[in-house]
């Protein structure tokens, strides 16, 4: 296995297999100033189909995308002091612009929720403009002290939808519609990570929400992550911004609003909860690139051009293909591919090619099937969705003999040393959450027995998950 | 005319009429700090059309995307001399962070060419690496003292390709690709906005570029707009950055770079150069909606069901349809929807229904036909092509007739105050460049006599074309 010299094992060092992975599949670099990343094609475009395939659902759950200024006066942060406290650690400052001090200095956007909701105010008058839904895909900074390439960085990639109701039913609705039909939907069936959806206990809210809803996923390592987030405003932001609609009957209130995101944290969830240790996994509804086809070996005729016409037939049955130009030995060529975790790769070589067949080697399981020519299209559509369903399968059989039902805080911090505890929520009193931080432990999200989202904190019987979380 | 209060008539005041059309067709309000814009969802959905046709053809080109960060080392700006001299009076600078002020402050990107040029010097070792090919897009900042929506401000959003190549002339036969296939392509035959292309004369260059090649498009008031623009830089920038390759034979040299960017300032062109008194006008390719289906009045279930069907029909037939759910009377509905410049629309009246017929209107010219019901799909798909080719037709022929081949300076002068004049390039010397300078005209851009681009500015026998610009 020449693979085993190129990243550290899993077993060995987790954190280190994760840098190594991330820096030898080319998905990102650190960039020149501290905690900045630079997101490298191959990362980069694992990241444009992650916004493909969110901005599609957003759409469909009636949002429009907009565009909100990269700059915002100070003052604006101030407005919701909750926000304010929340934020102001990691705020970036703009003291000089155009030559000269600036008299109101600018921070760099941490999240637009401040100006977002000052638009808001100036564009919605009546209950006729409600609900206003909007959704926005940006850049935004907030500095990091430790950071972690995708986990942690001083700037992301991300959405941050924002919407306003006229009620909080409508409000709550949207914003479970955004949970589960964008975000978990597209966790569970485009990333194959299964998720347990709840709600975050009060010490774990967004700053200034009534209620936050998450998805947490669990690596490999038997630790949470949280993929992504939406919060339940009620009226606080719109009484900090003057929010303000008619109703039909005249009357003046203050809207109901929402916020939710999602980022390139997604992308360090996706290497955590597939990888091995050749390297990424991506799962084939998300892969950039679906299957790769290469020669075994440069310069042969008959196979540059069995390769050639497979892509193209591949391409036809819209399958994304593509072929590889990489350099060096066979082996080394395919330590790449397999580093960077296509779905499935091809090899055509002149020996098989004179039977007619080619190998169709699966990169989540290593299992390599001669399949003839003509068969091919067929055979790798029906094992890309076998990847998918198997990489899903995999992680949630990972997850649930991972998640162990505990009766006590002790044994509660015993389990979650590898893997998620799930205990009664009556017995974490705020005291026993302070006890749990102690040990690098946090609730991270309370659900029904059934494993359903609660409405609220309050419900009997809920139950949470304690675990380890990046 | 109800509409013809709504907006300031381009003859009475351009520049009015323009802000005018960016307010009342809700594309963008101007964000809380000076010089930001706020892009609302009209003008962001056209903004996302533009962004999938241009990225579409880079890709095709062979250009990968990729994301490097928003903050830059001060230090960096000031490898290049001449690029710090092109930027410095704009730059944005944080000079806090986390709380405290940082050791050396981080300018906010006014372009990722230094970030960019530092990465490539690490990636690429040998000729192999080499063409380097990555584009980037993303949000960059330079400080504006007179801003104007989508045209000019502080903060706007773009792409910028940078590519790193073996030769100067594969370079330059690359930044001609790009110019030619990517963006001239798209203005072309999306934009429906013919241009002058051309080289920009050397004092109009990019600072550090060798050569600046420029899509030079007319709006309605004869005045310029740089759509696009294409650099060589030769090898100054792999020196400033110490981008190296060692080539087949073993032997180290720089690399010959290119940069090439389009921006939101498309959109304050798409505005202006087929805009009229009644709001913008999109061409149907462009258009994220190409027609909007609505009921003349509202609670009929006939027509309700009626447009109902044609959305289903038009959708089929891979029609952008939308159905208008306008508030107000049809009038004040019709207004509202030729603002947005929509490319058709079609009415659903009771009484033309019950003759199975709709009423389809063009927004480019008025025109009105009655379509039979089944025919709506087919006579859709046939308008928007027509539309499509007229919009060109029209703009091509204004800016022909708006363009005059002058013989001599002061002619050129008194032609540019209304359209572009068309000079002999070798009467332009430097204190000529500074006379009309002075009567606020510029050298747009260098051609052969064939209007063909030429390779450098010494050919014999070019032409200029000289106007008033944006």
């Amino acid at each position: 296995m020449a693979t085993a010299n190129v990243v550290t094992p899993q077993s060995e060092d987790f954190p280190k297999w994760y840098q190594d992975v991330v820096a030898k599949a080319e998905m990102a670099d650190n960039g020149p100033v501290r905690g900045t990343m630079v997101i490298r094609p191959h990362g980069y475009a694992i990241w444009e189909r992650m916004v493909a395939e969110v901005d599609r659902r957003i759409k469909r759950a009636g949002a429009q995308n907009a565009y909100f200024p990269l700059f915002i006066p100070q003052s604006y942060l101030a407005k919701e002091a909750e926000h304010v406290e929340g934020f102001s650690p990691e705020l970036a400052v703009v003291t000089v612009a155009g030559g000269e001090e600036l008299a109101e200095p600018v921070v760099v956007r941490p999240t637009s929720e401040t100006v977002i909701g000052e638009y808001m105010a100036k564009w919605i008058q009546s209950h006729r403009d409600l609900p206003l839904l909007l959704n926005q895909w940006a850049n935004v900074v907030r500095w990091e002290m430790r950071p972690r390439l995708f986990l942690r960085s001083s700037e992301f990639l991300w959405q941050e939808g924002h919407t306003a109701h006229a009620s909080a039913e409508d409000a709550s609705a949207y914003a479970r519609k955004i949970h589960t039909e964008v975000y978990n939907d597209f966790i569970l069936n485009v990333l194959a990570i299964p998720t347990f959806l709840g709600i975050k206990p009060p010490s774990e809210r967004f700053a200034g929400a009534t209620n936050t809803m998450t998805c947490e996923g669990m690596m490999k390592d038997g630790k949470a992550l949280q993929m992504a987030t939406s919060h339940e405003l009620g009226q606080n932001f719109a009484r900090a911004f003057d929010i303000v609609f008619q109703s039909d009957a005249g009357e003046s209130a203050h809207c109901y609003t929402t916020s939710w995101g999602s980022s390139t944290r997604m992308v360090g969830g996706l290497i955590m909860a597939h990888g091995d240790d050749r390297g990424l996994i991506i799962p084939p509804r998300l892969a950039p690139t679906q299957v790769v086809v290469m020669a075994v070996r440069d310069g042969d005729e008959a196979v540059d051009a069995a390769c050639a016409s497979l892509v193209t037939a591949l391409d036809n049955a819209d399958v994304r293909v593509t072929l590889d130009r990489g350099r060096g030995s066979f082996g080394r060529r395919v330590t790449d591919i397999e580093l960077k975790g296509f779905p499935l790769r091809i090899e055509v070589g002149p020996r098989d090619l004179a039977e007619g067949v080619v190998n169709v080697v699966r990169r989540d399981t290593g299992e390599k099937t001669l399949v003839a020519l003509a068969d091919v299209a067929v055979t790798t559509t029906t094992l890309l969705e076998a990847i998918q369903a198997d990489l899903l399968a995999t992680a949630l059989h990972r997850r649930d003999s991972l998640t162990v039902d505990v009766a006590t805080v002790e044994e509660a911090i015993a389990a979650a040393q590898t893997g998620f505890a799930r205990l009664a929520w009556d017995l974490v009193t705020p005291e026993i959450e302070k006890q749990l931080k102690g040990e690098a432990l946090t609730v991270r999200c309370l659900q029904r027995a059934d494993g359903s989202m609660p409405d609220h904190e309050k419900e009997a019987g809920l139950t949470c998950i304690i675990a380890k979380s990046y």
